[in-house]
């Protein structure tokens, strides 16, 4: 996924039931635009504005994103007598789309106290009632396709809402809870540790099927594997704190030196949200202030950590081909686990022509994937062969470690 | 007056009529009080909580700090029994007062969306509520002093309000109207120019009288000038249009050093706000965008661009003893007005113990003296002993040129 | 290779003909201590110890750490009684190693003015009767495998003496001669364009036989590879000034996200040392200014340029495996060539213990793979196995494009 | 003075004993130009070239520098026929006048290794030549004035010099010595403190004779002070430490609010070139590495660091014109002392026509004046009214402190 990177959907499908798929489609188009409202449920009209970090959206700018996402690629264009809610949110609500015109720089949508929320919620509702007329008229096959691609879309917003929402909060002086009954940043134990093994061979990677998929897990090629063992679960907070009390944050023979360079220019010595408050090891969630649990999945961790942490433990982690072959054997979807692989294209990747066209290779350089699925992921998002990417050093996105060997 | 610089009263009236100012001050707290909130009435949610520049506090954190200035400095250090409306309200919204405690980094001010708004004006009313009985009680002198101060502050948070409120809604993409009705920052033409003439002399510079002051206003004491003359109105945009329109940015001869590196680092080519649309210049006003008047008292330049332009004039700037001199003189109050003086203590100064020490000592260095008050003073705030300072480069205050030969 | 980066030999040959071994070893120590001397007879004391940025060192830092590897790892190392030339030198040329103590740091190189150069070449003088003392001895195996790696290493830092000094005299006002017969980095023509067909299949990647290599081109392994073709000979200059004239620097839709940035934050809009002078494509070389000719073979453009250019051509750059497996059938050897491939360990890959571990493992992350090697390059050091590496933004190092499809 | 600040002469003297004036520059001359030569025998090459920070110039700099003003302003200024010594050079080596054509700027003068340092000497002695003869020829009056001002200005360099060079050899990582015999940064201890009063009254400011002066030294005017009280002598090492000890640097009240700011981010905890060593305060001079005697004079401070003292002292600094009127009673010329006057114009100054004009009024702005001299101040250019100036927060130059009450 990335910040806000996504991929071009590939629906090759035969448009024979066309009927079957627009009610399909109108189900989950209703469904998602229903959720990215109640996940802002919580907030107050005040954390809707704010850009801590560059990397970090204002809430609000989600919200009319993926409205302006609709807006643009489907409504301006299929409808010749479209009339836009407002013709200066388009400059305001482009995401990274130099094809779709001129934008507000990512660092300043902070600034961007105006349009108001609750114009952003007027927004919201004008385009889904032209997206609901329009699925009523039997859209072409091209249509559909730009409509799934925008769930897919919101639906990968949803997940960077978490992260950002909770970078919003988490830096408030005194930890304010989201909603206490919230779980989507506490993944818990996962059962027992093993090793699972698996014998050298060839093996395909990437996506086959029909179902949705992004461009960046086409390409189905084969690789060439010798025999590993990845672990059966994610490193635990309990096994990750023994790193840190051996010094891990200070032998530079750990880390990678970007990665040792970094976190000793940003003062980095654990996880992002972990506090040590009167002698216990505390970390903020989006249910408040907790003590953190041995037992409890590892989460928060950049690239440099996790590298780091196999290091100390005297294992690897795994590449991104090694994670999808076993992934059928593996105890995953609680942390995005980040791989040893960098990400780039598979074979005959071609980025599409326009706008959309930005979507995904041109992050294709200095990342690294990673692989699997979050407690935050929307259901229905997360499959083996997805392929997410962040650059190494970062932490807010909802991310542990899985051991190989 | 500075972002956030104050001075400490220094009322050294007799007590007799203690009632009579008591219910002065009433009048005046009740007042103060009122026109701060009235500034922010036309804000939406979003607006409170945006920091775009450090130099830029929320409006939000205006509100509550002028409410902490009473809590802390009268309530909570006058009333044994006062119970504090929000304990951490005081990390909050301290501003700069080492000596009271901790607090949030100013460049941080615009991570707080909490507390929210809403919160702060019941904060407010919890607050003045508490103040109305206090001076129910016939305080101390001592008390009334602070009082004084603290209605005195909140009047410079006032013009900071409005500079801030501009800057926030200055900086949006499309110009949002404020008021359609607000002056505030257009100050009009005032009359023919000329030249106001004073023979060399020995003068009395300072504050003198039992009417309030701050500190650095005190120590009254003479000086020698020699002869000199000043405009008897400050500097028009049109006069400033020809500066710009002759090369003044591209002539080096023109700047101080330190002026000319800053405009070129910060590729700065024109006041604050003005912007060239379609061929003509443009200001962006809290009553919106419109079209420069040549007329118009010139508003929005760094004390480099002030010093520049006196420059290409072949006149000066004067010193800040110079204009007190003959202020009485003068068509002030439409601008601060950049003096060539450095703010420097005068003799005899001293700062005052604890926490309200820190009001102005610490700030004498680096910055030039304004003289005279903006369209956006509060009024019964403005007098020509006054000594308001900033720094050097900055534009975002409302501060004009008043020549001198 | 990377600014300072280099890699354990791994000489499991065995000793039964030492004395052959240590004969050669003495020839080639001989031959390299003097080559690099060599390279820098054409500079005045005043070239010897700017650091004009951080990825440039020194040239006397270069002359001093070459031999500081020697004098550390193997007299001190095997020679209980070796007496140290002077106790700081350990301190002010050590490159990276954190196992091998404290150290200037990297940044800091350039302020080094002392010790002088005349004293770094009597610490070489010493360090060289020492060597050839200690190789006079027959010292074991494990002691020829480190002097052998040596002296790889000294190779590696006399191809960037002439990146170094290259960069200092290039940033010179007016571009001085180094050696006007130099033609290191004069890459010429090769030949006409092909395109270089391979069928899909399975291929042995690594280095397999006994000669020397490091460790991170060990780990030979098997890949399988799509049918590819891959041009016959490096981009020339001509080409790449019709994507320049084609407004290639100017066309995000060609760029990395991140390439994109990065070009337009620091202004690049041409490849290193490329001059427009009177309208004509001048470049500095190591043997002055000379018109660019666009047969010559184009040198000094970064990966993210080198990704741009193969956009615009309707291509893409190869990985390194493609490059490997078609490496006889290719002209090489003129410029680096950037690959798409990230700089990662391959199959098996574990780092030495102790300092030289630090040799390749942490530089594995962030950087992409270079394949071939530059008319700059040692004689000797060049085998298609060898994987260099560089951070994607560098241009200083002598680098071009190779396109494939 | 300033980094290098100078200002123009002044000479209204009457032409008559024109034969002896030009005798008496000759000598002056001679003895200014073969004294930097002096200064920088102890080098190396490699000393000469390298610019720690932007502040510090390289002594080769200095050493061109001066030469071309002479060239410049006398040789091309004056005679027609004048063959440069080589075009080049006036780029090289303007330092900031904007006036004289463009310039390497500032803080890339460490990056020129060429022209070589003995390519300097040689300028040098081409121009020393051509301004013997020229001054064989009886040059007008003003010529005369701007050969007086270029000696001047190479009187500045010199002490410059010793600023940077200390400099440069200080921030080497085992302390060299410059000359084992150097004492120009070691003033010693002057005395027992008293302090010296002065009554209330009007005193004359600014320099009245026709010897030498510079422009911003003229503007004679009258000053009316108050009564006050300055110390005998400077404070010494001794007393700072005491300040340090009591922690000093840790209570923000005693700070003004950019000092706190400054030496909190710039982690700063005492004046330069201050050690512990093993428990024991050390200084760097010119003659290596002493212990701190607690009688000497502090040296390296800024004046953030003066006023701050001064506070804890419960004093204040003097501000220019009360040390002016007491200079003839104190113990004065080991240290520039600081003053707590910005650096302003006195009345009636105007800068010169021309690029000798950039001299001195563009640097009145962000500077403190320091009065007195120091004991790298060159013979004859000492003087009460001299006015001095630096930025706040410099330590690197030959600064202390003297109290008044």
């Amino acid at each position: 996924m990335g910040p806000t990177n996504h991929d071009i959907m590939d629906i090759t499908a035969t448009a024979e039931e066309r009927s079957v798929e627009i009610a399909s489609l109108k189900t989950q188009f209703a469904s998602v635009r229903e959720r990215t409202v109640n996940i802002c449920t919580p907030l107050l009209a005040e954390d809707y504005a704010v850009q801590p970090i560059t990397d970090v959206s204002p809430p609000k700018w989600h919200l009319a994103h993926t409205t302006w996402f609709f807006e643009t690629f489907v409504l301006k264009g299929f409808l010749t007598d479209y009339k836009e809610f407002d013709p200066t949110f388009a400059y305001h609500f482009n995401s990274y789309y130099n094809n779709a015109g001129d934008r507000v720089i990512r660092s300043n949508r902070g600034l961007m106290t105006r349009p108001r929320v609750e114009k952003i919620y007027e927004y919201r509702e004008y385009v889904d009632e032209c997206m609901v007329s329009f699925l009523g008229t039997h859209p072409d096959h091209k249509a559909l396709e730009i409509i799934q691609l925008g769930i897919q879309h919101e639906m990968q917003h949803q997940e960077l809402l978490y992260y950002d929402i909770k970078y919003i909060l988490g830096h408030q002086p005194f930890f304010p809870v989201y909603d206490s009954n919230e779980s989507s940043d506490k993944p818990t134990s996962s059962g027992t540790f093993d090793w699972i093994y698996q014998e050298e061979g060839v093996f395909q990677i990437g996506h086959s099927s029909d179902s949705f998929h992004f461009d960046n897990e086409k390409g189905c090629h084969k690789v060439i594997l010798e025999a590993y063992s990845i672990a059966s679960r994610p490193v635990t907070f309990g096994e990750y704190l023994e790193f840190m009390e051996d010094g891990g944050y200070e032998d530079f023979n750990l880390w990678h030196s970007d990665g040792w360079d970094y976190i000793k220019k940003q003062g980095i010595t654990s996880p992002l949200y972990i506090h040590k408050i009167s002698g216990r090891w505390m970390r903020y969630t989006l249910s408040g202030l907790v003590e953190v649990d041995p037992n409890d999945v590892l989460i928060h961790v950049s690239y440099y950590e996790a590298w780091a942490f196999a290091q100390w433990k005297g294992c690897r982690l795994p590449t991104e081909f090694e994670w999808e072959v076993l992934a059928d054997k593996l105890d995953w979807g609680q942390v995005w686990e980040w791989t040893n692989s960098a990400y780039l294209p598979y074979p005959r990747f071609a980025k599409a022509p326009g706008a959309l066209g930005e979507y995904n290779g041109k992050f294709m350089v200095n990342q690294m994937v990673l692989r699997g699925a979050s407690t935050a992921t929307t259901v229905g998002q997360s499959r083996k062969t997805y392929r997410n990417f962040f650059h190494p050093h970062l932490q807010w996105h909802f991310a542990g470690i899985r051991l190989a060997k």
